[in-house]
């Protein structure tokens, strides 16, 4: 069997999960790691494997992981699609994506390559459940609930306030799709708390949840990468009510979040150029081996 | 928006859900009911519906749901198929329906028509989940915990043996995929109980799994058509062990088959003339509605 080449776009937290789901496919094969310092340092890890500091640098990629932070994926995306290479990112701002599905889409078709986007947990493989659920029971609410697990974007938010040196905002489930936030934040010298506590409860992020601040020593101590949903509806097939289903995952964060890229990437060989949401390929596009035995299998 | 018309063939316990199932979809109209008795006897709903005995009696059909008994799909889709109409079956016999697949895939793709397969909760949607576990966790074990809920192949095999009236076999969870079979016999005048007990078990349906058997004065009082399942998956995404997934649901067995059913056939028409499996589909060509919508409110 030919491997397929995938490169890992961006070198954060999810980007060093993504080397290791490549390393860990059977059909895929890590030409080279992107990464805006180029250097492998700190990173004993990327000893055997290309470090550059563009795409262009490497040369037979068929595919790339953008593992970049969610603002900069459009630029990446359009980028690597132009060049005829497939695309897989985690966009996650869910307002939004259908934009970005509509831009990439145009780029994609245009070179002969396939996006597809917000190929994470959630979005990812959570929209998967939530359209699964509703297929089974239209009517009726779904509700997604979060955690306990750090929240990126609401722990960006508390780092980038005056006073903070480091921060952790924890994602509590309330039931019923509600969460309080529980921040840990570590001062810098003399930052007064008060004024901290205050800026983040006005803050957007937190402004509609019920949210704690603390003070700690030592966020870095606080930090562990374990998330979890729990996904509940309860509904109506055809006539008959009270139809009840739930999902519930435990998992570490950038693991499952990398490994839904990978096996999405798998997916993009597999569509006709374009740009895609997880919820429009076939599931068994994302996995390796022969087709019917798969079906014999897992159907 | 023109509705799509849908003939029920089959009209046993899931067809009478199917009836409901396709009178509650905004984007499906019912055309008629194909029945062996060609009758509305003992069938009041269907006062206003046409019923007749075979699908070509029935114009202007674009889709047929098969809630015929699975040995019968063959044949029946493959009529349908041949007339252009696509079809959706709940066809339950895992180990052959690859098989049946590459047979209407032949048929589907002469006449222009489509057909999905095996378009129930298991398999079906289980087996959505099944693909998606294992995308998620490459590695490791998906445990598939059935009931407690009534079996209705078991059930059949029962009633089959001599000197049985009528019969119930329940499927009781054990955890990690194994199962216990509580089976509850009505007896015929005379016949004898410790005959019947051991011709259950040393059936093939019985044989491998514990089985208790019980006689009791009325079967029917016992029967409750829900039914429920617990998937379970502990696995390794890329290189990181103890990823957790639990799906959990409770439902009334043919509402939500045939409400499955109902789904499967609204993606018949997103397709390319062929067979398939509900995880070579787009999940999203299960729900009506615009697509852009649907992306905003559930990816």
């Amino acid at each position: 069997m030919k491997k397929r080449t995938v490169a890992v776009v961006g070198y954060g937290k999810v980007g060093q999960f993504a080397v290791e789901a490549v390393q860990a496919s059977p059909d895929l094969e890590l030409v080279g790691v992107v990464r805006r310092s180029g250097s492998r340092e700190h990173s004993p890890e990327l000893a055997s494997i290309p470090v550059v500091t563009g795409i262009r640098e490497l040369a037979g990629v068929e595919a790339a992981l953008l593992t970049v932070p969610t603002r900069m994926v459009p630029e990446y995306a359009k980028e690597c699609l132009s060049l005829g290479i497939n695309t897989v990112d985690s966009y996650d701002i869910h307002g939004e994506l259908v934009n970005l599905r509509r831009e990439l889409d145009g780029v994609a078709k245009e070179n002969g390559s396939v996006a597809i986007i917000s190929a994470g947990w959630d979005p990812g493989t959570d929209s998967l459940l939530r359209c699964m659920m509703e297929m089974m029971a239209p009517q009726g609410i779904t509700y997604t609930n979060f955690g306990p697990g750090m929240s990126m974007g609401h722990t960006v938010a508390v780092r980038a306030i005056p006073g903070v040196k480091d921060a952790l905002s924890m994602t509590i489930p309330l039931g019923v799709g509600l969460h309080r936030r529980m921040v840990y934040v570590e001062l810098e010298e003399g930052a007064d708390f008060k004024a901290v506590e205050n800026a983040v409860l006005q803050d957007s992020y937190f402004v509609n949840d019920e949210t704690h601040v603390r003070q700690v020593p030592d966020v870095n101590q606080l930090i562990d990468w374990g998330h979890g949903v729990l996904m509940e509806r309860k509904g109506v097939s055809g006539k008959t009510h009270n139809q009840l289903f739930k999902y519930e995952m435990r998992i570490n964060n950038p693991a499952l979040t990398s490994q839904v890229m990978v096996s999405a990437l798998r997916a993009t060989f597999r569509q006709q150029p374009g740009a895609y949401t997880m919820v429009e390929v076939p599931v068994i596009d994302c996995l390796p081996g022969d087709r019917e035995e798969l079906l014999r299998r897992l159907v």
